[in-house]
């Protein structure tokens, strides 16, 4: 096992921002068993772990995606797209009685830097890795059904970010559209029938930035006590 | 703060089962504000953090989601629902070339007694957390806009979870079902009309069990190398 340094578990939480500037140097294979070992400690329903881990690293493979993903990307952040009122609708962001400070929510003009040189330069991550769940189109077509699916996939990926971070790798949870913009990647990546795509996560080390705080609302903002509204401070 | 002993990242992911014996013990303040400030460091996409975290502590309302939860969860697990093949529609699993230990796959009777356990006690734990997406119902009703959803808060959950077991707290994720089976609980906890509740995990101290490693089929049989079925031993 490569050695690391051991570190606490909501330390790593409170230094996990994403990271979308990577170096092309490769992952261990010891150390990408590591990651993927514990994000399959992560949670799904009855315990039936109906996923699996496709781990990317094929530069043909890699190029495919990185062709029909960019453009995807680059309508969603290129052209100042992602301010949080388009997120949520048009309305306005109001939490309880508290105001929001609009710093902390959004996309600042750093962070869409980062999102393009991403969508330039996702085919040089060393590893791509896509959850799958095995017979998505299995479960009824709804956002109900799809909230579920959800589930049962994104606490394991949480892990397999995490345990990524232990080992000083870079990060970040992209692609919620893969699973309906991209429809030839269940073809490249010979995937079963039913199944979906549902997340696209580059692995790295970083190439510049730092482990910072994630940017957020503070908890204050965005927790209510017993009822939606009833807030207090810390 | 309160003080703890730091818990290695990976370390806590690989020894935090589903805990379902759950005493009645309160959890301090602080370490709620600690656990819930590090669940908001998860990711939502484009940062846009458009949700809210119901902590319920009142009796009242506890009582009220037990009572429609038990059903729910009695009439999923109460009768030997919950084998892998009613949770894959009647399809027995088969990952790639590799066989499937059946035992690592699914519920069996000792958790089918915690779940029971959990369902008759739910209301006498300390704390539940409720994760709202608050316009959710302004997303397109699909599969798909449903899976986004899910990518925009378990991540997050995922973080609250391992917080808790830092402080020694138990949980377990539950209510992928809450969502579309309890309609009351919108009104109970006061929330805004297009919101919805994405989970529902109880939160509190450990009565029996152990820290002990989540029981998962190998990272082998779910790992796939560049394409689907490409699998090979660590």
């Amino acid at each position: 096992m490569t050695e690391r340094e051991p570190l606490d578990v909501i330390e790593a939480m409170q230094s996990m921002p994403a990271r979308r500037y990577l170096k092309p140097d490769p992952i261990p294979d010891d150390i990408l068993w590591e990651i993927l070992d514990a994000a399959i400690r992560g949670p799904t329903g009855g315990n039936n772990q109906q996923w699996g881990w496709v781990v990317v690293r094929d530069p043909e493979i890699k190029q495919k995606i990185a062709d029909s993903y960019r453009p995807i990307l680059q309508s969603a952040y290129g052209h100042g797209r992602a301010r949080p009122e388009d997120l949520t609708g048009g309305k306005r962001l109001q939490w309880g009685t508290l105001e929001v400070a609009e710093s902390d929510v959004g996309v600042d003009a750093a962070n869409q830097r980062a999102v393009l040189h991403l969508a330039d330069t996702i085919q040089n991550a060393p590893v791509l890795v896509l959850p799958v769940i095995e017979r998505a189109a299995a479960y009824n077509d709804t956002q109900a059904h799809g909230a579920l699916l959800g589930s049962f996939i994104y606490g394991a990926v949480q892990n397999l970010m995490l345990a990524a971070r232990a080992h000083g790798i870079g990060s970040v949870l992209t692609g919620g559209r893969v699973l309906s913009d991209i429809s030839d990647i269940n073809q490249w990546l010979g995937l079963p029938e039913l199944a979906a795509v549902m997340a696209l996560i580059p692995l790295g080390y970083p190439e510049r930035g730092r482990w910072a705080q994630p940017k957020r609302r503070s908890v204050e903002q965005v927790t209510h006590w017993d009822r939606w509204g009833e807030q207090h401070t810390r």
